[in-house]
């Protein structure tokens, strides 16, 4: 999917909320447990219920990996099922020397066809670069994630600079807006200013909202231009809001509440 | 395995030498591609050839996950093949937020039974931490790789002290020599000194070691210890040593060649 089908999805549908699919067989509803595939079932129905309220679904690996084989083919099965017109993610942080990187590239955007994969910079250009060379597919690169141990390496200052902005500064020069997006956390919203002098135009994926506590209003503030700009995702408030029969239904309560706040930030831009 | 049983096993083979199963359908002898399952006949052949040479395999999940399903298999039946008094080795580069490293680990260290996972710092204690927490596995955190790309961050200075001496000193202290291990690029042996300053008993893992040129003399002379403290890496050059019928032959022969220089330095320890 190219920046400009994104976009047009995002006003059309007044949403810029990823679903985060992290479905684990320990906490969806154990009437699913009995059927087939109950980790597809799953996610069928949560995607039934909520593919009008979200422009993305984001697939994270370990998830499904987990599983292994049977895993790997629920991703595949959920990964067939998402309607083409939304934009997917496959949530799965690789990274490797640049022969390596490649075969990564050839699984995830070939052999299961996502529109995009996460990557961590780690390892630097050539592990990141094999990534971008296909044709309307995006690499999300971590840059200020929005976990704990964020602040281990990732604000260390080299030259006054953290990491993180020296990893936006140079894998911008990497790619372009057009298949290279960022990982910043919402919890963390008060950097997202500076961000926005580093890299004005290109999309961010936002992770926190919700179980991790990120604020969409701070998120919006900060980090919002006017092509929108952010894919917020949220996973466990979503797909886990019931846990009964009607899971389906309370899961599209919860996207429904994210989506009408959603609603009136792009309805300003 | 524990660090004892390593031991035991790097002394008694006069091996320090892993042997990384990257294999790759485009590059396989083609004799084999008629069989039902080419890449675990190739890693069967290699094994069989290989197995009193060398203490590791590592198996680069990249190789595996792009062929799907049909690849995951492939990795699934080689870790089962492989002996159980050798060591092996997940490279598969993975680190996510807390809850989600623990399904990486309930992946590689549960379902696939793997020795050890190499793991990304980028994100910090609590993505690495949920991997320490399982009896006889290992982490083998990056720190310094082998590729070009490994000076874009990894070599940025923080009160002049690299990003990859940060990651050596913070993360240290989050597990212990008998569970976590670290990547260090033989491309790099000049900066094994100062390494072994930072962390002098960790056991190191060195790929770069063949096709990507660096030189096994130069890596024990900076990083070799008493209890050995190595597993070399060398992917390419053994199991692409031949490309016809006696494909498994001359990989014998690539591996005896290093295993014998091997011999020399363990016999001195």
């Amino acid at each position: 999917m190219d920046r400009g089908k994104l976009i047009v999805q995002i006003k059309s549908k007044k949403t810029f909320l990823c679903i985060g699919l992290d479905s684990d067989l320990s906490k969806i509803p154990s009437h699913l447990l009995n059927l087939d595939d109950p980790i597809f079932e799953f996610n069928k129905a949560i995607i039934d219920a909520t593919k009008d309220l979200c422009i993305a679904y984001k697939i994270n690996t370990a998830f499904y990996e987990s599983n292994g084989i049977d895993g790997w083919l629920s991703m595949q099965k959920t990964l067939d099922y998402i309607p083409n017109d939304i934009f997917t993610i496959a949530d799965a942080k690789r990274g490797d020397i640049g022969n390596t990187s490649k075969m990564y590239a050839k699984a995830f955007f070939e052999n299961l066809n996502f529109d995009s994969i996460t990557v961590n910079p780690y390892m630097g250009s050539d592990s990141v670069k094999p990534f971008l060379s296909f044709d309307d597919k995006w690499v999300i690169l971590l840059a200020l994630t929005s976990n704990i141990g964020s602040s281990d390496f990732q604000h260390l200052k080299f030259d006054n600079y953290s990491l993180y902005k020296h990893v936006l500064d140079t894998s911008s020069k990497w790619g372009s807006e057009n298949n290279l997006m960022y990982v910043v956390g919402a919890t963390n919203p008060q950097y997202l200013e500076e961000i926005r002098k580093i890299i004005p135009n290109h999309f961010l994926l936002v992770p926190g909202i919700g179980a991790q506590g990120g604020s969409l209003k701070d998120v919006v503030e900060k980090g919002m231009i006017k092509d929108c700009g952010l894919i917020v995702n949220s996973s466990r408030s979503i797909i886990y809001a019931g846990s009964g029969l009607d899971f389906a239904v309370k899961s599209r309560e919860a996207a429904l509440d994210v989506q009408m706040q959603m609603a009136t930030y792009i309805s300003k831009l």
